[in-house]
């Protein structure tokens, strides 16, 4: 696979601090999603590998059962990328963590037919007496009832070694990482499109504006034929 | 006043027709407003100096009455601009035409009472009753019930001589013109921020997805510290 700029990458140290970053892909005006569809029907092909290529820099990567129910595949690496996450000490796939608190979950997705490492599910008590009961065999289950950021990430953190955390949505989760001042960092692709429709999502959505960073820094910006690759370090 | 990197941009050329452009900053989450607010706050001070030197390309420059409403100045250029457009043979100042159904404007906002030259106010027969008397005499009254964006151009080539059309929102007004396909050109400032909020608008807001464009090619990429200057040529 030849090089890619997001291939070797380094990210800040925080000490015994999980970093955390978000990846998304949005239209020129702002929207992941057109008609409340699929998000993954923006992105171009080239797209799709930086997806990859950035999911090689992290430990785990998270995305909300909404996401999943929209793009239910593993949320990990191609195999070419398989040997440089061995090469610098991490584990050949990133552990994918599901968040739903339904878990209204189809075990017949590829997501759990072809996973390469035991996804984890992060689910309320009810949502875990609602998992199809494959998805209890083929998953591992944690149970939290107010999964906040900060808890998340400690589980994470404690329990499965995690200590650079990926989050690919959607937008209430990127939300929720904002809003705890958790997110370091935001991959960001605009990809040459317009949505237009008012209730389409963006990249981040709750109740209330989000309090501000104290600084957003523009690390570095790539082109590729029309879409732009920007990538934003966030200090809270 | 120093080069700046739209001051020579060129056009296309396309005959008879008005090239309409649009000029937006938004959030990295894509959004126009804060919790509503004035969509002014989000750009930086080059920002605004941006504003006007792609301004200095226009014969005229549009605005919603919400976007007015909430930055009641008139759509013009700073004097250091005033040469550079005459010199291409434009009038020193930008034609500003506003759109409003209701007619709800304070004449005693400096968009009046410091105009350059008379804007035009494009409005409905109720709303043209609604206008304060004051404005009445410093504005320029065209009645369309039904101002569609074709019809506005044509108005605006007709009886004002306009060849380039900018449109500065808000999110229904750049709507109303992606949804008739006659924009040319979308000219988008990244601001390093993030506002989440469901709520808040995005750079083109209206009720249904708009088709897809034939095309949207990115023209040019600027950085200026943690800003990004994007310039997309869109072809229907």
């Amino acid at each position: 696979m030849r090089e890619h700029f997001y291939q070797d990458i380094e990210f800040a140290h925080h000490g015994q601090r999980v970093l955390v970053a978000c990846n998304m892909v949005t239209s020129l005006d702002g929207k992941v999603t057109a008609d409340g569809n699929q998000p993954a029907s923006l992105g171009s092909a080239f797209d799709r590998r930086t997806m990859g290529v950035i999911r090689s820099h992290f430990d785990a990567v998270l995305a909300g059962g909404n996401t999943i129910r929209l793009h239910p595949y593993y949320l990990g690496v191609p195999s070419a990328l398989e040997s440089v996450r061995t090469e610098k000490g991490l584990a050949s796939q990133p552990l994918t963590v599901l968040l739903t608190r339904s878990g209204n979950l189809d075990p017949a997705s590829p997501l759990f037919e072809k996973a390469p490492r035991t996804p984890i599910i992060i689910t309320s008590t009810a949502g875990a007496k609602n998992l199809p009961q494959p998805i209890q065999e083929q998953a591992r289950v944690e149970i939290m009832d107010n999964p906040d950021p900060q808890s998340i990430i400690a589980l994470l953190q404690e329990t499965y070694q995690v200590r650079r955390l990926l989050v690919e949505g959607g937008p209430s989760v990127n939300y929720q990482f904002m809003q705890a001042k958790l997110l370091d960092e935001l991959f960001l692709t605009l990809h040459p499109s317009l949505i237009g429709k008012r209730t389409d999502l963006g990249l981040s959505a709750g109740d209330k504006v989000l309090e501000q960073a104290k600084d957003i820094k523009l690390l570095t910006v790539h082109q590729q034929e029309d879409e732009i690759f920007l990538r934003y370090r966030i200090t809270w």
